[in-house]
This record gives C-alpha cells, sequence and structure tokens, in this order.
C-alpha cells in the first residue's frame, strides 16, 4: 500500500506512477494475436480447432461441438434457487429500465423554407458479446453486456464464451437463458474476436464486438477496429474514492477490497484530507483481508497497487480524482451531490454512503462494463448507443436550394471541385425555368 | 463503368466485389507507421524535423515555426472575396444549427424509494482534429469537424495540417479563423497523429482524433486508438444512387462525377430498376466528363470504379443499398420519403431531386465526416457525441439498499466475490442498526 503526500515534494513524481497504472503494452502480444486473428479468418473452423485443443484442452470435432443449445442454458436455469433466480430477475429488470432511458430516438426538424434534416437511429444488425470464461465466468457480465443490445433492438445477439476443458460456467448458462440468447459458442479469446470479427463458412460476421478480457481479448479488439465496431479497450479495474473525515472507513474498506479482489493488477485508490480516516482504513484493511477467500489475489492487488493519497482538503481531492479518471469514483463526503459538478472523468460515480461500488456491478441499473486506466477522460460507460448507429437525413426543398445553392457552388469552386459545383447549378437552371 | 444485372447468374460474384470496395489493408503500410509513431513518441520535436523534412521538403528550426499563427489566419481571411466570406459564414451557421440540436443533456432520474440514477455528459478537453493538406486542403473539413468540438464544449481544440513546402491553403486559415482556433500546427501524416495522441515536451496531448486522411493517418488513428479516442477509420469517398424512371439522369451524372472527382478510388453506384434510365445516365457521364477540370481522376474513378446496378424493382434496389452500406445515398424515386423507413445503413440519405450530394458536402448542416466501405453498418457520421463523454450516476438511499441488498450480495457470492457481498452487508447491517 503506498501513502502519498500532496505536501511532499516527491509526490508529483509518484503520482506520475498512478497516472500510467494499467497502461498495457501489446506490443509483445499483438504478433501472437494479429497471428491467431489470420488463422480464423483463413481457416476457420480449421483453425478454432487447432485453439481451442492449445488453449482450452478440449477436442472440437465439428462446428456443431462448439455451440451451447439453448436447452442447455435452460436446465442451467431451472437448477438456480428460487433466491438466485429473483435476484438475477431483479437485476434484470432494473439494468433493462435504466437503459430503456438511454435508448436514441430518430428525429426531424422542418425548416420554414420546406426542408427537413434530422438523423435516423437503427440498431445494428448482428452484435457478438464476448464473456471471459473459467476462473471470472460472471453472469453479470453477460446481463451488462446483452441488455443494452436487447433494448437497442439488436436481432442477432452472438456470445462466445471459453470453456475450458469444455466445462461451462452454469450461471453463465442461466443468465443466457434469461436473456433469450440462443446462439452461443464455446470460443475464446483472439479465436472468439476473430470468429465474430470476419465470420467463417458457418456464420456471418457481426457489426460490433463487446465484452471485457484479458490482454490478448483487448489486443485483438483493437486489431479488427475498423472491420467492425468495438466497445471500447479496456484493462485491470480499479476504484478511487474521495472521503472526507465524517466517511465510515470500514465501508471504505469494503469497497477497496472489492476492488482488490477482481484481479491482482487491480488498483484501489483512497483520496482523503484527513490523516486520521486513512489510517483507520489502512487498519481495516489489514484486519479484513487475511480471511477474505481471495486474501491472495487481494492481498497482491492492495500490496503493489493501492494507493492512499493524502490531500489538503476536499477542492484538492476532486482535481486528484479527475487526474486519475478512474473507471469508479465513489464520493463519501457530507454532501456528495455538491462535488458532482466538479467532476469531470469519472466510468461511473458513486454517490453518497449507500453507494457501495459493488452495487453498480450487479444492479443499481447503469452499465459495469467501464473505461479504465485514465481512458474516462474520453471513453463512455457502455451503452445502448454502442449498439446503435445513425444516418443524416437530408432533404432540401427547391426553395431552399434556391436560397444556398449559389453559395454551395461557390464553395465547391473554392475548392475546385467543378462537378460539385454544377451539381447544384444544373439544379438551380431547372428549378429556375420552371418558375418561368 | 461496371453493368451489373439482378437477373444475370454472375451477379451475385461480381457484387461481392462491390461489397468489398474501399478495403483497405493496413498491413502494408502499418509498420512504416508505427515506426514514425514510435520516433514522435520518443524523439518529439526531432522526428518532427526528421518527418517533415522528409515528406514535406521543408526545415523546422524550432518548435514554433510549427506553429500557423492567429494573425495569419484573420489575414487569410481578409482577403476572401466578400461573396466566400459569406458562403463560408452561411455554411457554418447552417452546420452549427444541426449540431447544436445533436448535442447531448445530462439527466438523472429519481426513484421513490430516494434512489437517483443518471448520466453526466461532459466534453472531452482538449481534441486534435487532422485536416489534409496540399491537394485535398478543404476549408469544408475544417469546418465540419471543429464545430461539433465547439458545439461540445471542447476548451481546447487543436488543428495538424501538412503544409507541403511550407506553403499553408489560404482558404484553410480563413476557414481557421472563422472558428476561432488558435493552436494549430504544420505536421501531416502519421507524424500529426503521433503528435496530437502522445504529445511532446512543448505541448499536452489530446483526448480525442477526428478527421479525414490518407491511408496511413487512417493506419495511425487505428493504432494511437485506447491511447486516445477516435472518430472512425475511413477510406475512399464513395456514393450510391436509388433512382426510378422518373429521375433525372442529367442530376444522377452530375452527382456520381462529383463522388469520381474526388479520388480515383471514389466509388459512385448507380441503382435503378430502369434500363433507359442507366443508359441515359451513362450517355451524360460521357458527355461531361471530358470537359470537366478533373477529368483525368474523375475518369479513372468512373472507369475502374464505377458502378450500374440494374434491378426488378425498387424494393430490390433498396436491399442492394442496404447490402452496400454506403457513406451517401441519395434517393431519386417519386416518393423518396416512401424509402425511409426501409434504408438501414448509409451514413447520410439525400432524399428527392434537389437534395444534391454537394449540398451536404458543404452547408447543408449535418456532418461530411461519414463511415465508408460498408462502415455505416456500424459508424456514425462525426458528431458533438465524438467530442463529449459520459460518466454513470449513482446514488443510492438506504431505503434502496435495504430493498436490494440482500440480493445484491447473494449475486456477488454467486461469483466467488466475498467482498463484494461484505461491503454491501456491512452497510444494511448499520442501517439495520441505525433504525432500531
Amino acid at each position: 500500500m503506498k501513502y502519498l503526500d500532496v505536501r511532499l515534494p516527491e509526490f508529483a513524481n509518484e503520482f506520475q506512477q498512478v497516472l500510467s497504472r494499467g497502461k498495457m503494452d501489446m506490443k509483445e502480444v499483438s504478433s501472437l494475436v494479429q497471428e491467431l486473428l489470420d488463422e480464423i479468418r483463413t481457416e476457420g473452423l480449421d483453425a478454432l480447432k487447432k485453439h481451442i485443443a492449445r488453449f482450452d484442452k478440449w477436442e472440437v470435432k465439428s462446428f456443431e461441438d462448439l455451440r451451447i443449445s439453448p436447452k442447455e442454458c435452460l436446465n442451467a436455469y431451472n437448477q438456480l434457487s428460487s433466491e438466485l433466480k429473483s435476484a438475477l430477475h431483479l437485476a434484470y429488470d432494473r439494468i433493462y429500465a435504466f437503459h430503456r432511458k438511454q435508448k436514441m430516438q430518430s428525429w426531424i426538424d422542418c425548416e420554414e423554407n420546406g426542408n427537413i434534416l434530422g438523423s435516423k437511429f437503427t440498431p445494428m444488425e448482428r452484435a457478438g458479446l464476448y464473456i471471459p470464461g473459467g476462473k471470472a465466468a460472471y453472469p453479470s457480465s453477460l446481463l451488462m453486456n446483452a441488455i443494452p443490445a436487447i433494448v437497442a433492438g439488436v436481432k442477432e445477439i452472438v456470445v462466445c464464451s471459453p470453456t475450458p476443458h469444455n466445462q461451462a460456467n452454469p450461471l453463465v448458462l442461466a443468465a443466457l437463458h434469461l436473456c433469450g440468447i440462443t446462439e452461443v459458442y464455446k470460443v475464446g479469446g483472439a479465436s472468439a474476436i476473430g470468429l465474430m470479427a470476419y465470420g467463417c463458412k458457418e456464420i456471418p460476421k457481426v457489426d460490433v464486438i463487446t465484452g471485457p478480457g484479458n490482454i490478448f481479448v483487448a489486443c485483438a479488439k483493437k486489431l479488427v477496429f475498423g472491420e467492425v465496431n468495438i466497445d471500447m479497450v479496456a484493462g485491470p479495474s480499479e476504484i478511487a474514492i474521495i472521503a472526507d473525515s465524517q466517511a465510515n472507513p470500514l465501508y471504505i474498506a469494503y469497497d477497496l477490497l472489492s476492488q482488490a479482489e477482481h484481479d491482482e493488477m487491480a488498483s484501489s485508490i483512497l483520496i482523503s484530507d484527513s490523516a486520521p480516516l486513512i489510517e483507520s482504513v489502512q487498519k481495516h484493511i489489514e484486519q479484513i483481508l487475511p480471511s477474505m477467500p481471495r486474501a491472495e489475489i487481494a492481498g497482491a492487488s492492495i500490496k503493489n497497487r493501492a494507493v492512499m493519497i493524502y490531500t489538503r482538503n476536499l477542492q484538492e481531492s476532486i482535481e486528484i480524482a479527475n487526474a486519475i479518471a478512474p473507471e469508479h469514483l465513489e464520493v463519501l463526503t457530507t454532501t456528495p451531490f455538491d462535488t458532482l459538478p466538479y467532476i469531470k472523468h469519472a466510468g461511473a460515480i458513486f454517490l453518497g454512503e449507500h453507494s457501495s461500488e459493488p452495487i453498480g456491478d450487479y444492479l443499481a441499473g447503469p452499465n459495469h462494463t467501464l473505461p479504465t486506466g485514465g481512458s474516462a477522460r474520453f471513453f463512455s460507460p457502455l451503452g445502448v448507443e454502442h449498439f446503435m448507429k445513425k444516418s443524416s437525413i437530408i432533404a432540401f426543398s427547391a426553395t431552399a436550394l434556391e436560397e444556398v445553392g449559389e453559395s454551395c457552388a461557390l464553395l465547391a469552386q473554392s475548392e475546385s471541385l467543378s462537378a460539385h459545383a454544377q451539381a447544384v447549378l444544373t439544379r438551380l437552371d431547372s428549378i429556375k425555368s420552371k418558375r418561368e
């Protein structure tokens, strides 16, 4: 656990390390990933067989072997306890309700000269969701990726998830049933991204790929960007908490540890102008850590990546949080809403002591797929907009063309594009002769 | 000019070539581009000096040499004819008015249990616009990239544009003055993308890079994606026109030639169920082409990349246009608005015979930076949203946490994330003891 004090001369250098947290150097993996993608693109099923034997350790004989059937998903769903079933339904309903409010509507605007301008929003036709498998197979990731696609109106939703030793995670299967997704393939890593981006003899390519994954998945998504759209390039998870002296240190300790238990590379950052609070949080963490089931992972994360930043005042705490641009930002201050106007960069902002970050992971409603590593400066949470695209609408009237046509032709001539000018001038001539 | 007839058995194969138009194979240039980017990142100004001497053939002595001053831009603006000045102002005002309507508003939603959920939209802090130089230096590109950034509220807008032999295009300078942009660098190609993505000793990095460019620029944008956000990966320009027998063949000929005069790689595609119309358009093109100032470029484009597709009926024409997913789609039919519900994929849709595509290039209002090569299936026109990002807002009340906390903890346990569960359960305990 690092302790940084803004008052000390070494702060600037130490804080640089916080700012460069979670930078992934994809160069080391990108040639391997490109090779895997090329194999999928050129060899299709043969490459899938090879990759799955190599990475997931099971034998694929035919394309059908890769499918998980709706029946299997239904069975998994039926085996859930009724409590877990209703918890999943509650999560689904709350996530759906929030995303429903994001949905963009096509619009037009009528000008008095007879023009109609606007934007038409349409869902993407085929979306590919990547859901990690093995130890990080989370049903919540499926809900968070599938529901925005469902709300957007995507007709074909494909899911790829690796199944090491051909063992699927039953909770993910149950969530697939809940979401009504029927096209599911047991393929992971770069191979899955390649299968979705390029398609193969058996299935068509998708239009967009979303979902979390390790550095191989992130690198593959970046490499196929342009061939398809993607949500973002994301790295290890992270939280920053702004707290004042009144905050509950036990809550903060658990919230920091929630982040740490995800991944040894996860970053947990506390920013506070209260030295006693920081000390108290540290004590709670040390006390809780040993008894956690995932003590090893959380311990490594806390030891190497946790940072306590001691600031002069709340305003400085906010400035530091903005510089960090964290994936998750909790504000545990006496009047948290007062800080909202000053928070510029954060994937999700959790205001007040009852807004524990894990609530956002599962069922608050907003998406838990969020920008990491400071990219909250320019990336947004996954949303319905990632599964839709728009077309501009331009319907010009004769009157409007008469009003602006000469100016348009002049601009075209100034760029030496004479056919552009003539396309407009020819029409102006016809309109004029019709009017006469 | 290719002629495809949907009735012929060879159609499927020939149409495949139309679908794969404008695919850029970046592999050939990507190692050079990566090298240029790495040099900019590690050497800064020294690399810029080297690259500019090599590609733009002028000598840079200091970082200040790279700047274009607001004074130069003002002078260029003052030299414009009053007609061109008011045409540029008209374009600015119409583009501004349209983009103003796109601007997303932060919103919150209050639940009856005391919860507040929402989304906060904020402008990106620093945006980099790439404007091509030399023979394709278009002031309209500057307006179309700058205005959405201005509407979004971006505080720092940086422009990079190459100036071969240190000669800037005066119209671009005038447009820079009009847009009030004061941070302008004479840097082009991959070097410009690197300068904006990584920053250097003299200037900070940006958050987003937008703007058109050749394959080197497109490749560089893709390589820095994740380090910054980008608008899209775009290739050569293209138009598809759906026309019925009533359409004016002269208009169509000029609109196809407008596309062709941009670039030898540009694609002009006519889709019609009227053989006589197609024939008439072809005749007009052959007649107009030789007298065009850019006859060589347009001729090469028409010869190698123009396609006439003869369909059975309007519905089939629309289906074919959807499969093409063109950057620009014109609909010149008797009742063009009737087709709108069926058009799924197009960057911009121009309805009716007065909506000539060049109007959209300059001053209709909607953006002319549009997805190409079929990527209108998943990319959108450049817009205000490319210069903003959002943060989710989650403010949970004690009552709400009591309602859903147990379910949340159960979901966390099902994913073996015990600290997630404890973070919530600890709060439930406190709420309960306070209530007692």
